[in-house]
């Protein structure tokens, strides 16, 4: 039988690999970077989020620089984007599927541990969420694109990571919180996640009067 | 009565809801984003500056994740800044005041926070300056402005935030400060601030052979 | 006879005011930036890769906010750049080479001052490259530049760096860790930085079916 923490550690660097994966295939697409780049950019996205939530909490040095592993396997998810070139990209089917597995045990992830700092109830939440979307942010940021959590070409992907961390903080007030409500939560991010994506939903825009500047070209450059 | 650290909180508060709703107005005129997205920069406008110079000055978990009602208030601008799309943003006599005052607010609290956790009178000005500044500047980078503070653009923002930290500074080391001294400060700051939007004064810039490149389509667009 | 300490000290605020002078004109090339933002722009530059190792090693207040002679060397730099308009920008043979001083003796100070707090091997070579190249990373992004480490456009330049810290993390390992391993590592670095830019080394790019996007129109901005 398999130890719970043993459980959490895979999944924990499961979801690390994979998002450095993503981030280094998101930055071959959208810079001309060489193979410093293209690794930095995939570890920056697979450990940005959680170094902020650490930094936040005071859990200093954060977790990517205490335990090797974390380190390591992002590097490794960057040098096999670095190897596959644009191909790799090609498949989004599967990126879509493990970013948003990432995303949820991120999200998890993040708001327990933060609670466990003792942060209350709605910081936890939202550092869950900064755990989730912080890496790729700060890579969007590197690259010179607009934050796609931040506007509506992209679908869903805040929103799922805030609800899982409120389901994480609710089962932990409700002194209901383990394995099974953290699966529970990692579950609900992956499905509304995975329906956005699915059927396109996009959280609702600003009414405004005429269209606004610097995010267009690029709307228009990754639209389909 | 009213005491003064229930004043100083009032101040504070009506700071954080200003510099919410001011970052999320600018968010909606700068990019195509959807409603996490002017939230997100709202929040990020108004909590940010404090949370670099908690950050810096070792104050962990930063004040806007320890008291609740801070990260209230700025979501609540943010909400403001949703609800009503462009059309608040076009009332830019009263942004511009209220935007001074948060300005002058944060600038005189940053560095009477700095100077509580031991740090000398040079970084502690500067700290004033980047709690008054910084959110504003992440919420540029992640919209991809060049921030309003570097350039010549913008009237003077950085300076009247100086000023004032540097008044807190100078009467704290001279054992005169409390809230006469803070309240002169923060003057300073805003009628500074004030007289160069009125008059539209600018810091000098640097001499050059030729124009430079990436800011000037941005100014282009941004100029009146 | 010199101390050791002293010497050190001299090297770290030489490299601080190289770091700040070049990223000054940096910024005055590259933005339209007034003198708040040639100076902060220096002064980010020069102690931006430090601090960020600062807080994520538990160093706070960072050096550069405790010890005064850091912000005002920093300071300085700025200023001259400022004074010194474009024409200092053009004596490029002079800036490549105490800017690749300033990359060698920050990644070997700062690896040395990472294993100092405790961190392991691998962290504490990435941290090395971290404090060489950070502040000119985030001056990048305040600029709106691709950094300029990640791109295959520049040559070699975060490589060094970690060369350097590797291998002052490996004498310290060896416990043969003291001034003759420490400057042969800057030496290491600043050899192979200066050779990469006689030569034109460049890092590998990954394979790709159609050029990049966004980088593009500021390479061709940047290409002799």
């Amino acid at each position: 039988m398999v130890h719970e923490s043993t459980l959490l550690l895979v999944l924990d660097l499961t979801g690390t690999f994979v998002f450095a994966l993503n981030g280094a295939l998101t930055a071959i697409e959208a810079a001309r970077v060489d193979v410093v780049g293209v690794v930095t950019l995939g570890v920056i996205t697979a450990i940005g989020g959680g170094t902020i939530r650490d930094l936040l909490i005071g859990a200093v040095p954060p977790a990517a620089f205490q335990d090797w592993r974390y380190l390591a396997v992002a590097m490794g998810g960057g040098l096999v984007a670095f190897g596959s070139g644009q191909r790799l990209g090609k498949v989004t089917g599967i990126i879509t599927i493990l970013d948003a597995a990432g995303l949820s045990m991120f999200a998890v992830t993040g708001a327990t541990k933060a609670l466990s700092f003792g942060l209350g109830a709605m910081p936890a939440v939202i550092l869950g969420a900064v755990t989730a979307v912080g890496g790729g942010t700060i890579r969007d940021v590197l690259v010179r694109r607009v934050p796609s959590v931040l506007h509506s070409e992209g679908t869903l992907y805040a929103i799922p990571a805030l609800v899982a961390a409120g389901i994480a903080v609710a089962a932990s007030s409700a002194h209901v919180y383990g394995l099974p409500a953290a699966l529970g939560a990692v579950a609900a991010c992956f499905g509304i996640r995975m329906l956005a994506v699915r059927y396109h939903v996009t959280a609702p825009v600003p009414r405004r009067g005429q269209p606004a500047g610097p995010a267009d070209s690029q709307s228009a450059g990754t639209a389909p």
